[in-house]
């Protein structure tokens, strides 16, 4: 693989050049939310564009690109989707002066620096599986102490459950520490009810849903990337204590509800299938309807940032690849509508936490501290769960050079709950 | 309590006389969905009534009233609740003459004989609770058999869980039978991909959610009610060999998340306060923040009819009353809320299966059959779980006579996956 050059000044090598056009949603001040496409470190408006009379495509309703967000562009589908994006690089190839010589330059290109980035997608439902096998083993470990790590089902479906898509927010958006019940503490037969004390991030990637078939109507193997728009970086934060009291027997709850961020940019599958990698080998082999012959492991860099409050000075706390993740999106996807589930555009399925093997790359602090009995240090201070005014920053990459495809970056504070 | 009487023929005792009001989305052929509200057997339509100059509230924008459903007055709030209440309540009370007078009786009261009704509300999230104390008894001696059937926290707080709310449909909507695993049956060591064969129906109340304060806030118990704006009969549709194999650890997911079936009408709150009843007494009594002093029990008949497929004659296989449900409505919202999750106008929460001490009064096959090992007998045939063609349809009311107030009925016949 080696990248086309954009004209857009500053785009090769960003990261967010032509190889990867991603989608994302901004607001001007006194203007509507908007759909663009980041090039480098610009934002280019569809909606200006199109306007124009540069986005006359064939199978395409142009009220696609004048949306405050991703969802009407993901309903039309992946015939629409390529159209847009093989015009968009066309556009903005170097040598194409289509743009220029409209007299839209400046202003269809517009730069990030201070535009307010809203959420790329309105959600509608938002599914987090469980799909790597060392942080399911992990968590089994520290929450199961007695029993097998991994339940008897782990190995031949995709397990997950349906977070809550009102409380999904664009990175940068403060998170309020929740509150919650915590297990009585022997000999108190009570629980308590406080901020939580075990707040903690977790390292997932997500994928953007275009639809799917009608309800009542499995999504075979192969018909996964006609479904499967593109990716994003997804920090899925936990209450750990209240996580572990709650969720027997109906899972995971308040424990997760109250956060999710996610980071501005979808990146589009097309944009990522250079790194499409052979698939985790999996034993015992997945049942027929979830095998997916396509490589759909995706070799994707991904790290944390750990920025302890007053500091004002982060590290890389965690590196992990998304390769290494038991199950694929394919998968996650096809598992989620086996049942006849509907998929709507704008749903989005997270894949839960990714760890690595390494202590390392560990993609949660219950791993990464086992459970707070070994604390990270973290420059002069040290962590076992997240404080007030503790910053984390997600990252991921893929490929590098002139070739390097950014996933952008997920960010968020914690603040405490405002008193009443 | 004594019901007023509507100039409407037919309204008064029907079950959706001048207390009740509940609100609907219909949609005639050639026309857009539009909100109504349901008057004995007719539909009278908002937007006939705001275009004729009849609802001009202060407070309140029109737009919502030529909505396609209920998500914008639910986003006004109770103050506008409650003073469209008090205007249509007027407009159709007896001895009224203001909508004939202005000559749009024939427009705005359309016959519901034939009428399509969609979907009340365009739903955000979907939890589904917990909350009656005997139905989570029986299922935790039939699925967990070696362990106390409740869990340590099911006295604490009101377990849910998060649906899917992409598939919640209208009743009348065909429910098609899932597929999915089956555990291994010794000495198998592999699932199979079946359909399911222990298919089930839950009843349930929900109710919609009018909003809530800001991120990170909770809701307070006193304030309640400014939030749930009314209730809606829910059946949860259920595969449970599916359910079994997959809900540890993370809860159900695919077994509940092919269809979700409700009422097409939504009964406000208001309409339901003489049937407020004395909460359930808790042992032991909840924290502070799940304490509600007001009564939030509600006096509702419910009852479940099976109609095997082909045998054309239903019968009624379950009697029940919502009074006994352990968790109230109230405390299932502020926890929801209680970590500082958002919840939106739309937002739907379900109770969960509602089932009495009684052989006769419980909310599920599962429970009605002892796990299918004693089957029922419905006219001329037997049952263990649902087979295709069978009909169940749940109903419920509060009151008698003039008083009586209707949730009117949710139905959906099983049909087999179609072959691709």
């Amino acid at each position: 693989v080696s990248a086309q050059s954009s004209w857009v000044s500053g785009a090769d090598g960003s990261g967010f050049g032509l190889g990867n056009l991603p989608y994302g949603a901004m607001r001007q001040p006194r203007c509507a939310p908007e759909l663009v496409v980041r090039i480098g470190d610009k934002a280019l408006r569809l909606s200006e564009l199109a306007g124009g009379g540069l986005l006359d495509l064939p199978g395409v309703d142009p009220a696609a690109f004048h949306a405050p967000n991703l969802n009407p562009l993901l309903a039309a589908g992946r015939d629409a989707w390529r159209a847009t994006r093989e015009r968009l690089t066309e556009l903005l190839a170097a040598g194409s002066t289509e743009i220029v010589d409209s007299g839209l330059a400046e202003r269809a290109l517009h730069e990030l620096a201070g535009a307010e980035l809203l959420m790329p997608v309105a959600i509608g439902d938002i599914i987090d599986m469980y799909s790597s096998i060392e942080h399911a083993t992990s968590v089994g470990e520290l929450f199961r102490p007695d029993e097998a790590p991994l339940t008897p089902n782990w190995r031949h479906m995709p397990l997950g459950y349906h977070g809550r898509a009102a409380t999904v927010v664009v990175s940068g958006t403060d998170v309020v520490r929740p509150w919650g019940q915590h297990a009585p503490a022997p000999p108190d037969e009570r629980p308590t009810f406080e901020p939580e004390d075990r707040l903690d991030f977790e390292l997932e990637l997500g994928f953007v849903v275009g639809g799917g078939p009608p309800m009542g109507t499995p999504i075979q193997p192969e018909d996964a990337a006609e479904h499967i728009f593109g990716f994003t970086l997804v920090n899925d934060w936990s209450a750990r204590t209240l996580q572990r009291w709650e969720y027997q027997p109906l899972g995971p709850f308040l424990g997760k509800s109250f956060a999710t961020s996610i980071s501005p940019w979808i990146v589009p599958l097309d944009a990522l299938e250079p790194f499409r990698v052979p698939n985790v080998p999996q034993v015992p082999p997945p049942l027929p309807h979830l095998r997916t012959d396509e490589p759909w492991g995706l070799d994707l860099d991904l790290e944390v940032e750990l920025t302890p409050g007053g500091t004002g000075r982060g590290e890389v706390i965690t590196r992990t690849n998304a390769r290494g993740v038991y199950w694929n999106p394919a998968q996650q996807l096809i598992h989620a509508a086996s049942n006849g589930s509907l998929m709507s555009p704008g749903d989005v399925i997270a894949t839960g936490t990714i760890s690595g093997a390494e202590p390392g790359s560990r993609g949660c602090m219950l791993e990464l501290t086992r459970d707070g009995a070994e604390a990270l240090t973290v420059g002069s201070v040290t962590r076992t769960f997240l404080e007030d005014g503790d910053t984390v920053t997600m990252r991921g990459s893929a490929g590098r050079g002139v070739d390097l495809v950014s996933l952008g970056e997920v960010t968020g504070i914690i603040v405490p709950r405002p008193s009443s």
